[in-house]
């Protein structure tokens, strides 16, 4: 396979031409110009991506990855690391939330298990990628090698490259994984500088007191470790997660493939600062799905660039509100594609005081 | 039939029994508590509506409305009145942006003829109520009778009865009609008491001159007919319009029969407020999709109390965001229903400090 420095250098700009092809079709579409607002602005990016005026969206899949960590053993949960792998299990059985929504949107779901404590049963839609069990406890020291680092982005490439092999049009992220809000805040107040009280929430509910301990051990992980601002993959090895790391890969791999990436809430907003901080031009393949309750989630959108499409305070991650997101990205599609003109319609169009035409 | 003021008085309370149901059964899904946020109160929002602890959304409809409006003439719109046909035979052929949207949901668009200010070439999906030839100027005069207007509100009643006939789970609200922000404007003023300039929008597209002289319209109109802000029919007759007349017809019977009814944008809100204001306990059964580009939407939303589901800059109406909230109110229900608990899943639950379950 190539390596990760190949991929980052082949993921390549949106394609300008089939983004003014799709602007024009847009304004010639029997709207008022501009009405279907941030419908219209996702329908141009995904024709920049897919480097088609028309872009259809039919294959679309939800890569969930899981992992353990370490850090939970200082209590940085509400939940005991056994519920990683019962919910991965729940994900194949579908009965999580995630299995509820991909089934709404059309999408399947694609469980991988990154780096789960525990050996998992077999199950034939279960894609095991283990790069260990559970990463080490970043209050005390690196999560993982460097070498690790690499080989968990590798085989989100890896993973998403035989998605698209099977068909697929556009990939969100979800994560599962007990105490992975804890990298993830770690990993946003190293890459923003901001203070991590500033970046750390409740995550599955926590109270006033653990939630203090919590925003001391990820002080802690960051005093110990030192990661480097400007290196994602020193901020990975250092206070990330082997799923953190897997997202990333998925990221860069669908930009490299020129595919859409909608990404959930804060654990893949970790993974997607990871994967601009390795390859800025991935950023441009990234469609933020909502706000999450998690607060640092709305600085490291900031910091991309990126506006989410909704906010429904959902903190659960897994994949749900990239779901969602999926379901907004194709109905903009879809507008671009099937409304009729106005010429089509025999609709009239808008005129300015002098009666001139102005669509 | 009954009257209208007897399907007023039929619409009752939501019920806290199915609701108190909803939300254990949503505390024992394979989740953290509440992490599904505004989900989650949806799901239990429509329990109150359908007295079911989970209700299943499977039959989906959008009545879109269309009518003219006298005010038009004053050039209050980007777009000539011969647009109104023109997009009603668009939806009939399937080619508007909310036939588009309605597919991708899965909903049926009824299309209704409320009064188009031409007669419309028969169609077998164009339903004709037209309670005029559009309404007159309401810069001059009333915009109708107050006949006309219970006949408009009675109809709406009567087209979502039949629609529930047919075998209908949630409806959502929608409109055409070139000039209709005029009207929608001046009812939310009436309503509110709020300035016209602070209600007032660009519409389709106005440039600032004509911006102002719709104002101008607005505040002759207020002046000229002198609405009572606390009598919906008066309001509607005076400065409403037949379409409007007959969305509120919608919400009030589809309330009556225990309906959820996802309101679109701003001249769906309009109608809201005339319903509301006919029928307060209405409000219980409205969710709002999302908040529209016209600066008076937010206001009318504030004023029923309600919070919209997202904003995507959206303003062409038609209810194209409301087919879109359609799609999270089922995404909310399923959940609700098909997720499994954690008892199903053998997930462990939340601990505290003490080991105790929080959950």
């Amino acid at each position: 396979m190539t390596t990760l420095w190949e991929k980052i250098e082949s993921v390549g700009p949106l394609d300008e031409t089939a983004m003014a092809a799709a602007r024009e079709r847009q304004d010639t579409l029997t709207k008022p110009l501009g009405s279907l607002g941030r419908l219209e602005e996702l329908s141009v990016k995904v024709a920049g991506i897919r480097q088609m005026a028309t872009p259809r969206i039919s294959d679309k899949a939800i890569i969930t990855m899981a992992g353990d960590h370490g850090v939970a053993a200082d209590g940085v949960s509400a939940y005991p690391s056994e519920v990683t792998p019962q919910m991965v299990y729940n994900f194949l059985r579908g009965g999580a939330a995630i299995n509820v929504l991909a089934r709404h949107v059309g999408a399947r779901v694609v469980v991988v298990d990154m780096g789960v404590a525990v050996d998992l049963e077999p199950h034939p839609d279960l894609i095991v990628r283990k790069i260990g069990y559970g990463t080490r406890n970043i209050a005390v020291g690196p999560a993982m090698t460097k070498e690790e680092a690499v080989l968990a982005i590798e085989a989100g490439i890896e993973i998403v490259e035989a998605e698209i092999a099977r068909g697929l049009d556009i990939v969100a992220t979800g994560d599962m994984g007990i105490g992975n809000t804890t990298p993830s805040s770690a990993i946003v107040a190293a890459v923003t500088g901001q203070a991590v009280s500033s970046v750390t929430g409740r995550g599955t509910g926590l109270d006033d007191v653990r939630l203090r301990a919590k925003i001391e051990t990820i002080e802690r992980a960051l005093c110990v470790n030192q990661p480097d601002p400007r290196d994602g993959l020193d901020i990975l090895a250092k206070v990330g997660g082997y799923e953190i790391g897997g997202l990333a890969g998925v990221i860069i791999g669908a930009a490299a493939n020129r595919l859409p990436v909608v990404i959930d809430g804060f654990i893949s907003g970790a993974a997607a600062s990871i994967a601009v901080l390795l390859c800025p031009q991935a950023a441009d393949y990234l469609i933020a799905a909502h706000n999450s309750v998690e607060i640092g989630h709305r600085v490291m959108l900031q910091r991309m660039g990126m506006a989410p499409l909704f906010d429904l305070n959902l903190r659960l991650g897994e994949g749900t509100g990239a779901a969602l997101g999926i379901s907004l990205v194709e109905a903009a599609t879809r507008l671009l594609s099937e409304m009729a003109t106005f010429a089509e319609a025999a609709v009239s169009e808008a005129v300015d005081n002098a009666g001139t035409t102005v669509v």
